[in-house]
């Protein structure tokens, strides 16, 4: 499955952390957005390990799942690393 | 249909800009997050916006389409409004 990754974190230890962490399961896209290729089991165990990271009062991060249909949607405008598996229109 | 928006800008008053721009058509999820339910002719508005206010060289901004499907499996790790039209899981 295909997850997007976006994190407000407010302590830059913290935020390193997290941006370690997420760095073993996806490739970050954008300063607060990582895009992630995971079966179930590493999904799981990639959000257990960002909630114990994290400062839940202080920060937030969201998980979309995105399907096939919804990924080759993609729309980028600016930089941006296309993936070879996201459909992709650049303006 | 509905849009995760999510962007990396440099500059502080095209920052500003852009984010009174997204305003106009949806919600604010995270500090560069908004989420959007539009109609096609509002997301190429929308777009064409955005586009007429960043630098392409220095700033990215990404949109994801997402159908009911993704929609409904958002999660949310720590603070986070949950949109009523989303499914959800707090962590």
């Amino acid at each position: 499955m295909h997850v997007l990754v976006s994190y407000d974190i407010v302590d830059n230890k913290t935020r390193t952390r997290v941006m370690k962490h997420l760095k073993n399961y996806g490739q970050r896209v954008q300063l607060s957005c990582y895009e992630c290729d995971l079966d179930e089991s590493m999904y799981q165990q990639m959000k257990e390990g960002v909630e114990q990271l994290i400062d839940k009062k202080m920060d937030s991060v969201r998980y979309y799942r995105l399907c096939k249909g919804c990924l080759h949607n993609v729309i980028i405008c600016g930089w941006g690393e296309v993936r070879e598996d996201e459909g992709f229109e650049i303006i």
